[in-house]
């Protein structure tokens, strides 16, 4: 997905705050996820969720207020009880790699137990699996 | 340093959002070069920047609305061109281990351009590493 | 209650961003409950909560990074459908008045439908109202 | 401009949490100048900024994680010290209003001083003015 740097993400370096990152990741997963027919709404409503179980994001060049992002998102792993995303950020101005990161899922309910994924989820992620090279490591 | 989960940072699972966290390493960090007579603003007054340019959290419980939350603080790591912190967030009611984190840094003037760190600030850091075990690593 | 003026809650103008404000009406709402033996938590397990029905803030002084901000709560009008509270913040360091601001609210159930506040609640909050004049007007 | 509600802007009662409107209403405002051929940065760079003097929000309808709201921006007021804006939120899917807003905004110069609107800027934006129907006031 894209995303405009908001203002309010800015901080007194001038420059997007390295914590904004970490919600943009969250933002990507789940358009990607609704881009391939997942809506993470349904996931929820069934009484489970992706509960991050680590993050981590590398900065390498300073987002800055306004620049547009792309956040690509790679699911790399995914088993009933875990899955793990990498993510690849870049300045779409002129394709400058902002950060890279990566988290780690573990599916719980509405409690915060973990659960066993679906089986229709952890049949469709399967589906789309990339087991690239991982652009980080993360819990 | 204790900080109180605010509701703002809670989110639909009703518990503190995975990216608050990453902002309370900030504020710990603020605070433990408080604690130690070192204030942040005499360094970015000076023209430099602790810009982060690596975090990692591990989620290990889930912290809830109004939960007092203790953030200890270790330095790892200190030179004149790269800085790494460690932390370890607890639940003060019963000690329950929530978290760990880890973050480096950059030395930055205001353009965001890599420098070295003033002398005064490089030796007093210097004096409070504790290169202990480390509780997690990035970048 | 006093906060400090986290980093993260900065802009690109290098003062506190105008959102934070609206956070901190918040947790020094809670705070300002608590402190009169009030828990907030109590009222969520209860099913009700003191849904936001409108705020605003007027801003006089910009906040700065690492400030230490003393907001003042006052609570103008309860009901058992309505409350109504506003807020002076002032910088410690030097008793300047940074912002003030006013929020109100109705008790809604866990499905966010209007409900009338516990009894009590209602009674506890009657004897907390300060009628005094207003800072401010919304909702 | 629309937009996708975050799973971080959601809150412990499983809505969009209140002082994410607030920040969206500034990310409707940049949209809106960029639309209208105005670039935010421009300014900033012209070392001149809108900063908020008075917000204010009515919360109608409660929006939800992933719901697409569509922020509407209407130019009031303004003159070379002062701006104004009020806003309406809808919910795209069926157009429920979801809140109401307002902004006032004094130009500042990068040490947060009063300064006059750059000419070029106080011209276009005159070009824009609706002085409509004020769906609330602040500031």
């Amino acid at each position: 997905m894209n995303l405009r740097v908001r203002f309010a993400e800015t901080d007194g370096m001038g420059i997007a705050h390295h914590a904004a990152y970490v919600v943009w990741l969250e933002a990507a997963r789940v358009a990607w996820l609704r881009e391939r027919g997942l809506d993470y709404r349904d996931l929820n409503a069934a009484g489970v969720h992706l509960a991050v179980s680590g993050v981590e994001v590398r900065y390498r060049h300073a987002a800055r207020f306004d620049d547009e992002v792309r956040v690509a998102c790679v699911l790399t792993a995914i088993r009933s009880r875990r899955a793990a995303f990498t993510y690849a950020l870049t300045r779409v101005e002129d394709g400058v790699t902002l950060a890279d990161g990566a988290t780690t899922h573990v599916p719980t309910d509405d409690d915060g137990h973990a659960v066993r994924l679906p089986a229709d989820w952890l049949s469709a992620l399967q589906g789309l699996i990339e087991p690239a090279e991982r652009v980080g490591s993360a819990g």
